[in-house]
């Protein structure tokens, strides 16, 4: 496809209109629609064509690029536009589950449209960027096909024919940065408990910290997979008294510190108290792994 | 004080022997002492002098260093020693409470000692490169005069004067990367749920991922300050039901990839509804620093 190839994207929340934008700045015929149309104005000014009505939208370009609420809306958004999918490409870059995701495809190939599911690793203004990566699943060659006006959204990462995967390492993802935010808030709700204490100060030494501590994240992962492919013993363990030890002085300390949410902190020390009772020793990554799917105190 | 002022430092675990191990290599005529004599071999054939006694130990230097499992083990190990402490600079870098800090300066500057409490924050491998930092807390004049020395272990961030302080940031430090490693875990645990995920290859993208989100938390740090300070209306804020329809596909995603332990998501969504029951419509990072402060579904 040349780098020019006309994209319609429906869906213009800010998200939304951080793509369009995106593919309007380097030179692609865009055809925007949103349900509350004022939400395209400004895009429209920057040389995008609105469409009248979604079968408008969809007729307009071979690549249809989606980015709504959630799976409910994409599906009734497109409802009206089932006669103008065959032919077209769906990439739907909203967010949703893997299940979701199977049930989109079906729907949509089923009306004879070709389908690949996304998910954006960005926040709107790193879209376009260096640090903006977006996840792709679903047939390659339709991928491969439109990959080049992907890129200009950010890195298109394609993880796989199954439909589902997109979404999968996409929640996955959320779900790791929302640990990384509640574990942020936690840290700075300790720190703020001194008067003197400034969370953008406190901030700098966290980042900091928590960067080094992301450095040892690969060998503990090797780890998981050395285990899962063989039993491989880890390399990465720490004795699960001292594991425990450290875990009760964070929980005192929370608590001295009037912090009184300890949930999490409390699981923690469950968790570990369980590992000991079960008669392990050590700790390690894989141990981590299996008992988060076996269950909570298991 | 010169960068050869001789250290004594007690309690050779792997990371007392990491400490020790860079006083010797730039020079500092080392003294150590560790209850099982022999965890202290490769330093001595390194250059360091083995004390007979924990109060030969104490008496070998102005500055004591101490690294050992928690401060009940602290205050045993210097219970023989008293009677050389006087005159001494204790450095205290083993993980313990604010409390604890207080009661062992307390129990020190009695015995004519000065005081300082430390946090590291470092892994042992990572001891004297540009990596490690650790916190001091106690009188500034004492940490001043040792300041040199404290550089060889990696930078040496003063906190304050209150001796709680060290612990205090390094507890809630501790308390970020719980969340940050609880968070891998759980994220490979969902990823791995795909036969032929890698938990390596995946944790790129995590690695990648969490660092681009990390850099969003200065910011919301700012807020937090200008909350505490004036009540000034937060700059990031979200919408709670994006963020709920959010939290709600990861629990789901997270259930259908076989991850039984989703008491953190749980949690987590308990909490966006307790904000939305009460009235609340954005969130921001001072309202979740204020909701862990008052406590659990509040």
């Amino acid at each position: 496809m040349s780098s020019h190839e006309p994209v319609t994207v429906i869906g213009l929340g800010v998200m939304g209109q951080a793509l369009a934008g995106a593919l309007l700045a380097v030179g692609h015929p865009t055809t925007v629609w949103n349900r509350t149309a004022a939400k395209g104005d400004a895009l429209v000014e920057a040389g995008a064509v609105r469409a009248a009505s979604v079968a408008d939208a969809v007729a307009a370009s071979p690549l249809v690029v989606l980015c709504t609420l959630d799976y409910p809306t994409v599906r009734g958004t497109l409802e009206p536009a089932v006669g103008q999918l065959r032919g077209r490409t769906v990439v739907n870059l909203t967010n949703g589950s893997p299940a979701q995701a199977d049930e989109m495809a079906a729907w949509v190939t089923g009306h004879g449209a070709e389908y690949v599911d996304g998910g954006i690793m960005a926040v709107p203004p790193t879209i376009a960027t260096d640090e903006a990566f977006l996840l792709y699943s679903g047939p390659e060659r339709v991928f491969a096909a439109h990959r080049e006006t992907l890129e200009v959204f950010g890195e298109a990462r394609y993880v796989g024919a199954e439909i589902g995967l997109a979404s999968l390492y996409d929640l996955a993802l959320l779900d790791g940065m929302g640990f990384l935010f509640d574990g942020f808030h936690h840290s700075v709700a300790m720190a703020l408990s001194h008067e003197g204490a400034g969370a953008e100060e406190f901030t700098g030494l966290l980042v900091r910290w928590l960067a080094n501590m992301a450095k040892l994240l690969p060998a503990l992962a090797a780890d998981i997979d050395a285990d899962r492919a063989d039993g491989t013993a880890p390399q990465y363990t720490q004795g699960l008294d001292v594991q425990l030890a450290g875990q009760v002085n964070i929980l005192r300390a929370a608590r001295d510190a009037g912090v009184v949410d300890t949930v999490g902190l409390e699981h923690g020390k469950a968790k570990l108290e369980a590992l000991i009772a079960s008669g392990l020793t050590e700790w390690s990554s894989p141990v981590s792994v299996r008992q988060l799917r076996a269950g909570p105190g298991n």
